[in-house]
């Protein structure tokens, strides 16, 4: 194969537009950076000025610039330089997972259309080839789950809660600080930045593509140290998970929240601002990739990595999506969650079918039973902005009715009492 | 890319062909096994004997066979196979490391030579994507070190060991009957396998290919019930490992020998037949990759993913060797071991240079303490007929001295006792 001689326009200088900087550098990858595009004037770099353009244009319209990486932190200016550079003929790596999993049939047909590639390794875990292995390596694989903690700031949170015990608003600040939380840090702790992994590793693993609109996520910004407390007491840790799952013959179902894991399992000791995904697959079995899922240099290894593969002519080709044999993705799932709530009009956002615990104490009260995703997902706005906090509790649920109890009647009375305490 | 059509010669319906069989048809993948070449004529075939051949040239000199996937257990045999089919211009898929280690150098010739693909992913930790990964995806990445459990067969007897309490001769015979065992178990036990498996990752890691003849390597064979025990009051466990890692700007050092390893490393929770492997990257930083190292369905995911790769015209580019920039592999590399040993001219063949404890009890005895490589190199031959245990401790020995006292004056009269007395 020959090797294409690459001219980089890149968009972009924070956190992993740095340090991708660092990694070509030291990597003696042969690439020139011709221009980089940026946005704030008055923002000190580490490069000279010449080095620096604001306006787009100065990269996209430039014939001699053969690759285009995008890394900003704007979905819409993303789009917009995405498209462009596709259209006028240019390869294009990025990172921005909210664009990639919000354009993914457009992104799709403009590669096709004007023969270009667009890779986004970077934008699902960081530095672990996730895409790269379900594209190239899990094509022929029948898989029954993918699943794992897509985001390092979450982790990293969760982290320090758990084993360092300090509380949600530190640890955050302390992501902030260590440069693993997004600009704006709603988008991971919210479980937004886990779902537009989710929904991108979806497609690899299955072929289809879900609007991120139509999957239900649940983040971990209501946490509380009673629930930390509930965990660390049964020996298990809560881990942010994205899933998805074969459902039947030509169904998915997938989402994004809390879960209880013990320590036999793998994601217990996936810890800090690491990231890990487990692929359940009928032959291969169960495999396990950990890497650092956040920071600069772990990301601009990853963009490293699409932007030699673009010098081979590399392309994703889709394969699963070629196949067409998954074609729909759905919400028709029952799992067994633990729901710390404070109000009834709460819990019955979540029309629990089966209840097996039941517990109400002084400004602590849950509930652990058996919900439908499709209630949850129906319910989702509700549910965001009621302030519980819920945990799948990885339980698996099966036809069968397990060992369970009707919540009526419960100790309405009491509660009452709780909360007229609180 | 077009899609080549595939028409399979398929040499050796083993445990792995049978698996590959099985994968094949499951996954409704489009390639037709035209004919399968297997030498025993008695044996019964889960298939029509009309599918069989018995001479290897009914498949290499068929024209209409493209692709020769080469599953036999004997590597002169496969020699064969393998370099004929690229002669005849067909591509190679294999599983056989021992062959591939062997013989690097001529394999990649020939791939030049007539332009033809010989792929081994299977060859080495079998569902593991090891080699895609680092040709692929750590090209251009600054890697310190490769290191895991590449045998499953040696995991799954130490884990039988050191969690269900069995003898070693009764975790082999296990190992034997779930088919995780090489035929001839001394491939596995003794470290060879592992060792030809480090051999073709560190070229795919550093581009360069040691002849396994360079490597050190030692096995389990030797272990006891005392090494176990020692382990296990220390909460450490013993694993088979396989490490390669820069020692200088242009060296790499390497070895295969049993590690202890404590509960805070990720080898220790790597049991059974499942294997791993951790690279440790300047900017990626550690990653962590498991899955099952052995089995037929496990090992055939890894040789379908490599027929599927034909398909789209996949070669390995060996971009790390033409890189050029690691050009030697040698063993002058210090580190601290345990030795569990009787006779006091076997502990001698190790030139412990440091020593840092000493114990000797009724029937057991150990030393622990810095060694270098290169006195274990030279007398690897010694050293595996003396039927000690050697464990790499795991500390790292650097040029500082670590707490430590001269083995001299070491109590030879009580030691004598022991002897006389078992």
């Amino acid at each position: 194969m020959t090797r294409h001689k690459l001219r980089i326009g890149l968009f972009g200088y924070g956190c992993v537009g740095q340090g991708l900087h660092d990694v070509l550098e030291s990597s003696g990858f042969e690439a020139e950076i011709v221009k980089i595009c940026v946005k704030d004037r008055s923002k000190p770099r580490r490069l000279p000025m010449e080095r620096f353009t604001f306006d787009p244009d100065d990269i996209l319209s430039d014939p001699t610039i053969n690759l285009v990486v995008e890394l900003t932190n704007d979905p819409a200016e993303a789009y917009r330089i995405v498209t462009t550079a596709m259209r006028n003929g240019k390869n294009v790596v990025t990172a921005g997972k909210t664009m990639v999993a919000n354009n993914m049939h457009e992104l799709i047909a403009l590669q096709e259309q004007y023969g270009v590639s667009l890779l986004y390794e970077a934008s699902a875990c960081a530095s672990i080839p996730v895409i790269r292995n379900l594209e190239e390596y899990y094509d022929n694989e029948l898989l029954h789950a993918v699943e794992g903690i897509f985001n390092g700031s979450t982790n990293y949170i969760l982290t320090r809660m758990q084993t360092g015990r300090v509380s949600y608003g530190e640890a955050l600040g302390e992501a902030r600080r260590n440069g693993f939380a997004e600009a704006d840090p709603r988008l991971d702790v919210e479980g937004w930045d886990s779902k537009y992994k989710l929904c991108i590793i979806t497609g690899h693993a299955y072929g289809i593509f879900p609007d991120p609109a139509e999957v239900f996520h649940l983040g971990i910004n209501n946490i509380s140290e009673d629930d930390i407390r509930y965990a660390a007491e049964k020996g298990l840790r809560v881990k942010l998970v994205g899933h998805v799952s074969k459902c039947g013959p030509d169904a998915v179902t997938g989402y994004v929240m809390p879960r209880f894991v013990s320590p036999g399992e793998s994601l217990f000791h996936v810890n800090d601002e690491y990231n890990a995904v487990i692929a359940e697959a009928a032959f291969a079995d169960r495999q396990f990739f950990y890497g650092k899922g956040a920071g600069g240099h772990a990301t601009g290894c990853a963009v490293l990595s699409d932007i030699s593969a673009c010098t081979y002519g590399y392309r994703y080709e889709y394969k699963k999506r070629n196949q067409g044999r998954v074609k729909r993705f759905n919400s028709n799932h029952r799992m067994e969650i633990y729901l710390r709530y404070n109000r009834e009009e709460d819990r019955h956002l979540f029309g629990f079918e089966e209840v097996t615990e039941y517990f109400c104490g002084t400004g602590f009260r849950y509930v652990k039973g058996v919900v439908n995703l499709a209630t949850l997902f129906r319910n989702r706005e509700a549910i965001s902005r009621a302030g519980v906090f819920a945990v799948n509790t990885g339980r698996k649920v099966g036809g069968a009715a397990p060992c369970s109890f009707a919540l009526q009647p419960e100790p309405q009375m009491e509660v009452a009492t709780v909360e007229e305490k609180n």
